[in-house]
C-alpha cells in the first residue's frame, strides 16, 4: 500500500516496498524555549535554518508544529508553513492538536499534505476526518482512544482498525491513513518497546497500512539518546514501520539508510555507497 | 532456555531472557595476513593483545581460530586457546572446521566451551557431537548440510531441528546446541537480511534453542561495515538473535547494548546508564 504525499514540486512515497520516509521532527517549539521565544516575536528564521538543515541530513519530510502557550496557533503554524515551502520542497507533516489551525494549515498547504494527527476518540474522528477529505490529504491515526493508551498490541490494532474504518465512511482510503502504533519511553517501562514492535507487525499483517510514530519518544529521559534511536528504528523497520517522525542527526539517518539496505529496500546498496562516495569525496576537498 | 558457557573462573549464560552474548571475532587468521605470518612464527602476541583489547571493548566471549594452510591446525590452536585463557577470563568459542584441533582444543580448554561448529551433515553430525558429549561442551550447529545452503527459512528450521534431535542422541540436551541461522552477504543477494531474520523468528518459535551468526557477513564488500552492523544486530535480536561472533568496535557494542535496553534486558537502563557515567567520568580525567 502507498501514501503518497506532495509538496507543490516534489513528491514522496511511503510504502513497505520503499525506503523508509524520514519526517524531521525538529520545527516544533515544544521544550525549545528560545525557539518558542522567537516564534511568539514573529521571527520565523530557525524555521528556514532548521528546514534546510533537516533536508541537508537527509529528511524526506518535514513536520511542522506551532504549538505554544497563549499563541494564536491558526496564524502562526500558516506563516511557518509558508516558510518552510519557500525554504524547501519536500512535503509536510501539519502537526497540530487544534482542529482550527489544522484547517488554517491545510487552507495554505500547496500539495497533499500528512496530517498529524487524529485518534480513535469519536469526536476527534467525527471533527478531523472531514477536513482531511475535504483538502485530499492523508492523515496520521494514533492508536489510542476515549480510554487512553492501550497496553496489548491486539486493543491498539482494534483501534488502528477503527480509525481506517471511519476514514472509509469518510472517502479517505486506507493508502491514506498512515497509523501510529505509539512508541512509549522504555526508561518507564521495560516492555514500551517489545509492545511497540508487536503492535507494527500486528497492524501490518492484519491492516498492511502504513506506520508512523515519533521515535525520539523511546529514549526520553536516558543519556546518548541518538545511539538509542539508532538500535531502535532498524528493529521497527524490520517489524514494519515505513516512516518515523525523528531526530535528523546523522547517527540515526545513517542507520534508517543501512536499515534500508539490509531489509532490501536499497538495491546493491546504490544508494549507500552513492553516499559514502560523496562522504569520501568531500573529505578529500576539505583535505586539499 | 539458558545454554551456560564456563571459563575457569567465568560464566556466561546465553539466554532469551538475557543480555545478548558478544563473542568477538578478532582471534582468526582468515584474512589477516600479517597475523598469519606472526602465527606461522610461533609470535602470539597479538592473541594476547587482540583477546585483551576486545575484552575492554565489551567481548562476553572470544572466537579463537587458528585455521592457516600448512600449519599444524591441533598444535596452534591449542597453544592460542592457552594464551587467551592467561590473558582473559571469559569463555571461549573454539572455531575450526579440523576435528582433530577441535579434538585438541577441547583437551587443553578448562571449563566448559561452545565447539564452532557442526553442521547438518550427517558425517559431520556423527564425528563432532561424540567429542562434543565427551568434553561436555556446547555447539553451534549450523542451518545448512549436504545440500548447500538452504534458500528458505523452514529448510534450514528443518536442518536446525535435525542437528538439535542428533544431539540428542548423543546426550547433548537442546539447551547444549545454539543454532546459527546463516546470514549471507546482502551485497549478493537483496533478500539476504530478511531470509535470516525471518529463520530466526521461526526457529525461535519452533525450537525455542539458542542462535549465534557471524554478524560480519552481511556487509562483507561494502563500505561503512560498522554501521551496517550495528543496523543488523538490532534487528536479529528483536527476532530472537541471543548471540553474535562479531567486531567489537564501538558503535556496534553500543549498538547491541542499546538494542538489549530496548528489548527490556537492561531494567530501567542500569548498564547503559553506568557505562554512560563511566565514559563521561573518563572524558573529564583526560581533560583535566
Amino acid at each position: 500500500m502507498h501514501t503518497t504525499l506532495r509538496s507543490r514540486t516534489s513528491t514522496v512515497v511511503i510504502g513497505h516496498d520503499q525506503p523508509f520516509c524520514i519526517i524531521g521532527e525538529r520545527i516544533n517549539p515544544t521544550g525549545r524555549k528560545a525557539f518558542a521565544e522567537e516564534l511568539r516575536g514573529g521571527d520565523l528564521s530557525t524555521v528556514t535554518a532548521d528546514a534546510l538543515a533537516q533536508v541537508a541530513a537527509g529528511a524526506d519530510m518535514l513536520d511542522v508544529n506551532a504549538g505554544i502557550p497563549l499563541v494564536d496557533e491558526s496564524e502562526l503554524l500558516a506563516a511557518m508553513l509558508r516558510t518552510v515551502a519557500e525554504a524547501t520542497d519536500v512535503p509536510i507533516c501539519i502537526d497540530s492538536s487544534v482542529i482550527e489551525a489544522l484547517e488554517a494549515g491545510l487552507a495554505v498547504y500547496e500539495g497533499k499534505a500528512l496530517v498529524n494527527s487524529v485518534t480513535g476518540e469519536d469526536e476527534r474522528l467525527e471533527e478531523i476526518l472531514p477536513l482531511v477529505a475535504r483538502h485530499g490529504a492523508a492523515v496520521i491515526g494514533l492508536a489510542n482512544d476515549e480510554t487512553g493508551i492501550p497496553e496489548t498490541p491486539q486493543q491498539r490494532l482494534d483501534i488502528a482498525r477503527k480509525i481506517v474504518s471511519a476514514a472509509g465512511d469518510h472517502g479517505i482510503g486506507p493508502e491514506d491513513v498512515v497509523i501510529d502504533p505509539l512508541a512509549m519511553t522504555v526508561g518507564a517501562a521495560t516492555d514500551a518497546v517489545t509492545i511497540t514492535l508487536e503492535t507494527i507487525s500486528l497492524i501490518r499483517d492484519e491492516l498492511g497500512v502504513n506506520m508512523c510514530l515519533g521515535a525520539s519518544n523511546v529514549s526520553f529521559g536516558l543519556p546518548r539518546r541518538h545511539q538509542l534511536g539508532s538500535a531502535f528504528l532498524p528493529m521497527a523497520m524490520a517489524a514494519g514501520l515505513t516512516s518515523a517522525i525523528m531526530s535528523c542527526a546523522e547517527e540515526v539517518v545513517s542507520s534508517v539508510r543501512a536499515a534500508d539496505l539490509l531489509l532490501g529496500h536499497d538495491e546493491w546498496g546504490a544508494r549507500w555507497i552513492a553516499v559514502h562516495r560523496e562522504r569520501e569525496a568531500a573529505k578529500a576537498a576539505a583535505a586539499s
